[in-house]
């Protein structure tokens, strides 16, 4: 195999952030709504319903954080959220319980970028993948399943009984897999979760998904200092790392 | 599909015990023993050697149940093994560092049963696998990755900060999974790790593996009426699972 980049050559394993990283969850989210929709006659936009879903994930795991509730998993998180919303558009009462607990499990059942899974299966002869996400051990492994996402292991926040960006949960990998951080390279959509891991030793790699938040947004691609590669999608990441 | 055996119904994953069910620890022991006897023009039996490394396995389990040591992960325990070990056969000072610590990592590098990893590739398309296993985190991944072995998930005793057969293990997998014990069936060539587990409400699968203390041994093959299925291999399994 040809040398790794200069600074590079230690790394031995890559963790990915997952949502918006390497699957579409807006896209995902929508497309089932709307499927939803048309079975019950439901007005809903289900574009703002995703944003608003996902909207509420940051403030969720900010009150396990606080401790206002004790650890909780991201599919209990995403239920709270959801029966909020459905209520505030006014269709909790069109739904029945197993409706709504399979319309919970969509994040289940995401869409990877149309990169993802080609390029994952190019890295993942160089490097151990594993996956470092906020989701649940058991959403991740059926998402996993689902998309044919080639993890090599599943690591979760939850094994840290901590959501990133907590240093925990960056401690809790390079625990598991027995590496020094320096061996390991975050990768990930978001800049505070790379800075996050970089402040924890590891090495970073920004992978800009520019639609993640819809046509309509224009999200933060902006490089920070910190980070170790920058790459247009899995594929060139892979180029980068000599795979 | 076609439907599974009564009583089955409601299984979704099959957990497995690794060193002696999955891979063929004895023989891989052994053959690396050999050529690094080879190497250094050592005087060593290495079936017995391999015998009594794998021997000290319990005692230094207990060691950690007893509260004697704090939670140690698999490959520490194999270490203090292998030294002591290598002091008995006088050739402790014959290796160096680097020639230690790499054997006591063949564990990572352990070759499974001929019908593991296509009997897991039928098992597969149905269920959700994953390793149930005394080895550490780090260790099942490295030899996931080099045995080809399609885990679903790679879940470990280091996990529970237990060893089998303590409960503790067993009911970390059910809730990482977020599955009803019974949804789960613990796959093993030992009697005692499926009687524990069905202590815990797993279903059970006994797969004889006749070879795995060497030609010479005599196991005990018999089955437990805790057994929900026995099996020659992991094909013999796949046929009852109807996968």
């Amino acid at each position: 195999m040809s040398p790794l980049p200069s600074g590079l050559a230690d790394v031995r394993a890559l963790t990915f952030d997952v949502f918006g990283t390497v699957v579409d969850w807006r896209s995902s989210v929508i497309h089932e709504g709307e499927a939803l929709g048309r079975r019950y006659q439901l007005a809903v936009d289900w574009a703002a319903f995703a944003d608003a879903w996902r909207g509420g994930y940051a403030p969720a795991m900010d009150r396990v954080r606080r401790g206002e509730l004790p650890w909780t998993r991201l599919d209990q998180l995403h239920r709270m959220t959801l029966d909020r919303l459905l209520d505030d558009v006014g269709i909790a009462e069109r739904l029945d319980e197993a409706d709504k607990e399979h319309f919970n499990r969509v994040w289940h059942r995401l869409t990877p970028w149309p990169d993802s899974v080609a390029g994952m299966q190019r890295l993942r002869q160089r490097f151990i993948l594993a996956s470092l996400s906020n989701g649940n051990m058991s959403l991740l492994v059926n998402m996993a399943k689902h998309a044919d996402l080639p993890w090599d292991c599943v690591l979760s926040a939850e094994l840290a009984g901590h959501y990133k960006r907590d240093p925990e949960v960056y401690r809790m990998a390079a625990g598991l897999l027995d590496l020094e951080p320096g061996q390991i390279m975050m990768v990930a959509a978001h800049q505070d979760d790379l800075q996050a891991a970089h402040r924890e030793g590891f090495r970073t790699a920004f992978v800009m998904r520019p639609l993640e938040h819809g046509p309509d947004a224009e999200p933060d691609l902006s490089a920070d200092p910190c980070f170790d590669l920058v790459a247009s999608d899995f594929h060139h990441l892979a180029d980068q790392l000599e795979c």
